[in-house]
Order: C-alpha cells, then sequence, then structure tokens
C-alpha cells in the first residue's frame, strides 16, 4: 500500500525534523534537498525513508548536527575535509564545493572526505558540477555488505559511483550507481513483496546460491557487480575497493570490514583505522580541455546516437544514463513522491516524538 | 599446442619491426617494452600476437611511426595531447609522463588525447605513477563491438580502466579490467579451442541469448559487465560510456560507432567525429591528499585484510586487483613466454617480410 504527499508537504517535514535534532536553519534546508531529492529521482531507499535512520544515528551521539566542517590539507588541485561527525546530507555538498572551487582555478579539483556520515544519494552532489560546466564525480564508502569474489565474508559497501557530464540541448548524462550488481534498496522491495530475488544478486552466509530476498540479514552478502566469476564479479569488486580506497584511505576514514554500520541498533567497529565513513568528489573544468560549446555540441551527438540505436524486439529504446531518473523527478513534483506503509507509519511516528505535525 | 620465448628473444625482434617500419630508436624501445608488459604479465591478446596488427595499420596508411605528439591546450591540472596519428604504445606514455608532471606541481593531472591508435594494456600507463607516489589512472576507446542494454547495434569498445594505487610493504593494487562481462581476448582463446562462450558474454545480432565464441564475428555483440538488466548490464554501460566520453568527447577523438576498427581490412566510417581513437590519464599525488608513509601503512592494512578473508569452499583466498598479473610476470621473466602457434607463424611471416630473423 502507498499514498502520495507532495514534494512540498515532506520537505516542510523534513527540514523541522532536522532543525528539532539540532541542525542550523540553512543546513536543515540543505540536508533536506539532498534527502529528498533522492524522493524525486525514484531511489526510494535513500530518501524521507531513511529519515528517522539519521535521528537514531545523532541519538546515539554518533552524529554531529552542528559540525565545524573543515579543510585539513591541499594543494592546488585536491583537499581533504574532515567532516566533524557531521551529517554526511550536508558534509558532501560542502566537500563538494570546494571540489568545484579548486577547478575554477586549477581545471580540476579534487577532494577527499572523512569523518562523514551517509550522504543520500552521490548523484544530487556530482550534477552540483553541471551549471558550472563541469563534469562531477561523487563516490562514497557504506556498511560492508557486500562479500568479495570468493569471500564469504562482508567487507564493502555497496559503494556506489555518480559521473555528471553536461550535454547542449540533450539533457545531461548522469550515471548512478552502486558497484553491486543490484542495490540494497532493490532486497528492500522484494522482502516487502515476499518475493524471491533473482540468482547472482545475494549469496549465503557460506557463499552459495540463493534466491532469498533476506539473505543479507540472515548472514549471507550482496554480490559485486558482475554475479559471479565467470561473469566478471572480480571486476564488481575492482570497483567497490576502488570507492573504498578513494574515499576513505586518501582521507584518513574509516575503510573495508570498519566502515561503521548506518543503523544505529550495530554498534560500530571497537577498532576503527580512521574517522567515520569516506566520501570523494571530482570536478573538471570542461574548458580545461577543449571549448565547452564544442564540447556539448559533441555529448548531444553522442546522446541521439545511442537512444536511436536499433533494440531488441520488446524494448523501444536504449536507456541514457539518468533518463529514468530525470523523467521520475519531472512527474514526482507534479504528481508527488509515493510512500510504502511502513515509511508512513515510521515518519508519523517520528512527528509524534518530536511534535511536528506529519499530515 | 604452444611454444615459449624468451623476453629478450621477443624484444629484441618486436623492436627490429617497430624500427623497420620507421620508428626511431627510442620510440620502437618504448613500443616494445609497452607491447610485450602484456605478454608478461598474461594479457596475451594485447602483447606481441598484435604486432602483425600493427605494422598493417601502418601499411594501410592509418599509422604514423614518427608523430609529432604536442599539447594542444592545458591548465594547471589538466592537457589535451594530439598524438599526430601515432602509435598508442608511444603515444600514451608520452601523455601520462604529462599527467604525472601536472600533479607534481598541482597535486593531480589528467590529459584527455585525441588522434591516436591501440595502446597496449592500460595497466602498464596506469603504473607509470606508482614509483612517484601516485595513483595513476588510464582508460581508452576501442573499436566498437559492445551493445548497449537493449542495444543490438555495437556502439562501445570493451573500453578498459586500469587504477593503480601504491601500497608500502605489500604490492600495489592494479585493477585492470575491460568494461564488458568478458575480454575479447578470452573469447579468441575459446574460439582456438572450439569451445562455447557462457551464456551472458555475448548476444546475437538480433540480441538473444548465445553461447557461439564466434558470434561477435558473425554480426553479434558482446555485453557490458552486468550480462542482463537484471543483474546490471546497465551499470555495465555506464562504464563502457564513461570511458568513451572521457578518453573521446572531452579530447576530440572518435566516439562510439565512429572509432576506427584496429583491424586494417575494416575501413573506418567516412564520417568521423573526431580524430583517431582517444584515451584518458590521470595522476594523482598521494601527498596531495595525506603523507604517503600514512596512506601506504593503511593500504597494506586494507590488502592483508582482504587477502586473508574467509573464502568459499575451494578456494583459498581473495585474489588482491594485480596480484594474477605480478605472478604471471614473475614467472614469465623466468620461465618465458608462452605463444600459441598461429601467433608463432603469424610472426615467422612477420620476420620474414622484414628480412628480420624470429629465430
Amino acid at each position: 500500500m502507498e499514498e502520495v504527499f507532495q514534494y512540498p508537504h515532506l520537505y516542510q517535514f523534513a527540514q523541522s525534523i532536522f532543525q528539532q535534532i539540532g541542525c542550523p536553519e540553512q543546513e536543515a534546508n540543505l540536508a533536506t534537498r539532498v534527502l529528498l531529492s533522492a524522493d524525486l529521482r525514484g531511489i526510494d531507499s535513500h530518501g524521507v525513508a531513511r529519515l528517522s535512520g539519521y535521528v537514531r544515528l545523532y541519538e546515539a551521539g554518533r552524529m554531529n548536527t552542528k559540525p565545524a566542517i573543515r579543510k585539513v590539507h591541499e594543494s592546488p588541485s585536491t583537499a581533504v575535509v574532515d567532516g566533524d561527525g557531521g551529517l554526511g546530507l550536508v558534509v558532501a555538498p560542502h566537500a563538494m564545493t570546494i571540489a568545484i572551487e579548486k577547478a575554477t582555478t586549477a581545471g580540476t579539483g579534487w577532494v577527499a572526505v572523512r569523518n562523514s556520515n551517509h550522504f543520500g544519494i552521490a548523484g544530487y552532489h556530482a550534477m552540483m558540477a553541471l551549471p558550472h560546466d563541469m563534469i562531477g564525480l561523487a563516490m562514497t564508502n557504506a556498511s560492508p555488505l557486500v562479500a568479495p569474489t570468493f569471500s564469504i565474508e562482508r567487507l564493502l559497501g555497496t559503494n556506489p559511483i555518480c559521473v555528471a557530464i553536461p550535454a547542449g540541448n540533450e539533457p545531461p548524462f548522469v550515471a548512478d550507481f552502486a558497484t553491486t550488481t543490484a542495490a540494497n534498496g532493490k532486497l528492500e522491495i522484494l522482502q516487502r513483496k515476499n518475493l524471491d530475488a533473482p540468482l547472482g544478486w545475494v549469496q549465503t552466509r557460506d557463499g552459495g546460491p540463493s534466491a532469498n530476498a533476506n539473505e543479507v540479514k540472515e548472514g549471507g552478502a550482496l554480490i559485486p557487480l558482475g554475479s559471479d566469476r565467470e561473469h566478471g564479479s572480480h571486476k564488481g569488486f575492482c570497483l567497490g575497493a576502488w570507492v573504498d580506497i578513494f574515499s576513505a584511505v586518501l582521507s584518513g576514514a574509516n575503510y573495508g570490514p570498519w566502515v561503521p554500520p548506518f543503523v544505529s541498533f550495530l554498534a560500530p567497529p571497537a577498532d576503527p583505522v580512521g574517522e567515520g565513513i569516506g566520501h570523494f568528489f571530482g570536478a573538471m573544468r570542461i574548458d580545461a580541455f577543449r571549448s565547452a560549446a564544442e564540447f556539448k555540441k559533441h555529448m548531444d551527438n553522442w546522446i541521439t546516437r545511442f537512444r536511436s540505436a536499433r533494440t531488441v524486439t520488446g524494448e523501444d529504446r536504449v536507456i541514457i544514463p539518468g533518463d529514468p531518473e530525470r523523467e521520475s523527478e519531472q512527474t514526482r513534483l507534479q504528481a508527488g513522491i509515493p510512500l510504502n506503509e511502513k515509511v508512513v507509519e515510521d515518519l508519523e511516528a517520528l512527528g509524534k516524538k518530536f511534535a511536528v505535525a506529519f499530515r
């Protein structure tokens, strides 16, 4: 069962909750914009459904709502940012702004972040580069749920990557994806519907094949993009490892199995190897390579050619990365955002607790 | 049938051939080092087996053995290089050297290359960063053999990515992978043995499933990493597209279906959208983020932890990216490089043609 809520309504609610737990007004606004960009873009697992999760992290003393976010190291094209334990939804745009500033002067800007928390969808941050005629990159590590090829231990998060590339008349190319076969959010959808998962998404605690959508909760693991060794899961492992190292080993955050869990009921590892979780951002000024006008003309040509490719029977077009999310955003801004009944109940309880009306 | 040749023997031969087609001595040395690094590292499809292919490109007037490689655009952290139609084996290390120089002063360096040719293995170029305590990245586009998700047209190459990351006592992390389910070289191995391919590597000309290792030659296509939509092939498509755009749209090279084929018997498209093929390189100075000593200590910890993870039954360890290639290099430098009999025949014919003894 789903119920539909208008964006301004959810915005008002989430913004109030962030203020209730101590975020300054401007940061509450920013956190809300980032959080709800997931709901608008159709990535429901990363949107307002997580609001109470952030609150519980705060209540567990694991999130600082008044962080002093600061640069701790820099070069002309790089910086390391310490998020001071702040909300990733606030720390990440701050860091991406620094990457954009660096790119303005040095051509590119690259910022590694430590001591942060879950940052919402990578797409929001990478797309911040687009209005500046820059390419944006964003990645983050996350709670360990993924077993590398041949491993039965969960050592990596779903570690997403987003690359956002401006075009001219065409909408931008925005590839935003978990480096696993399927994102955890897709399993949650199957769990709610009591459906099986396709083979190749998860493995049992012994590394065996499984179609159980609840397998990860029962000690199993998500599988890197590729599904098995024969189909390239070692390449998905490479991608997840790349994200982990850039986000955390470069910045001084926790990596691999030491990444603190997002859920407050699991304690962070007792022997941290860094501070908080890590992110990595990049901004590349197009005209540090060639004229932005020429580049965009060719991006339009690229997108048009790929979108009009001949398709397999039953599919009417090749989907350009970013198409589904943009279409969702257009629809949901008008028609509203559908929320699952469990999410609605959870938000109502949250509203009651903080004396903020949800309806 | 295979025959084993010592590295110095193959080096001498390939170096002479490159000089015979007009490469200056130093460039012939460099091209040979890059080419044979593939044979040493066990990526047989990209090594000396391709030597006659490069020669045929030269004979078809599609490769310049005396290129004037030059920077055509730059910013403090970026450059665009025009390879002047040169051998990618020479153009690529030249461009990577510029990336490393930029990183020395700006913290990072990013170089897009146009008007180049096949550059061998991405790993060689990315690993050039390692002795400088830098992270290296290398990617290239390539002849269109891959159908994006839902497409039956071949619009992308196998577009590899390499990320090379220094460690301390441990060997470096070197992830070098095609962004398809399987590299074309793996199909060639099956073809030589008359074996079927696993489902999910290739599709028929209509986009249907196939186990025919010769499918690509018969109008079919390679499939992006993920194998099918349900298992994330759209993410593999994102990766291949990312490589194509960074390598060619940023630099002014040909992209997508316009990339000229490596094989000389196929003519390049009559309506090019750029010049030659494109590459993209990056170098990131570790101490532009944190002290290299600290970073390496944590990389050692990362590698040790992942390598010692508990494994599925039948596998004794988790493979760290770069392990198999490094082990191959150690073995083959000692024991020699095994070449398939067809490759040996091809090299003998090449030697005869240029009056360079192969034995």
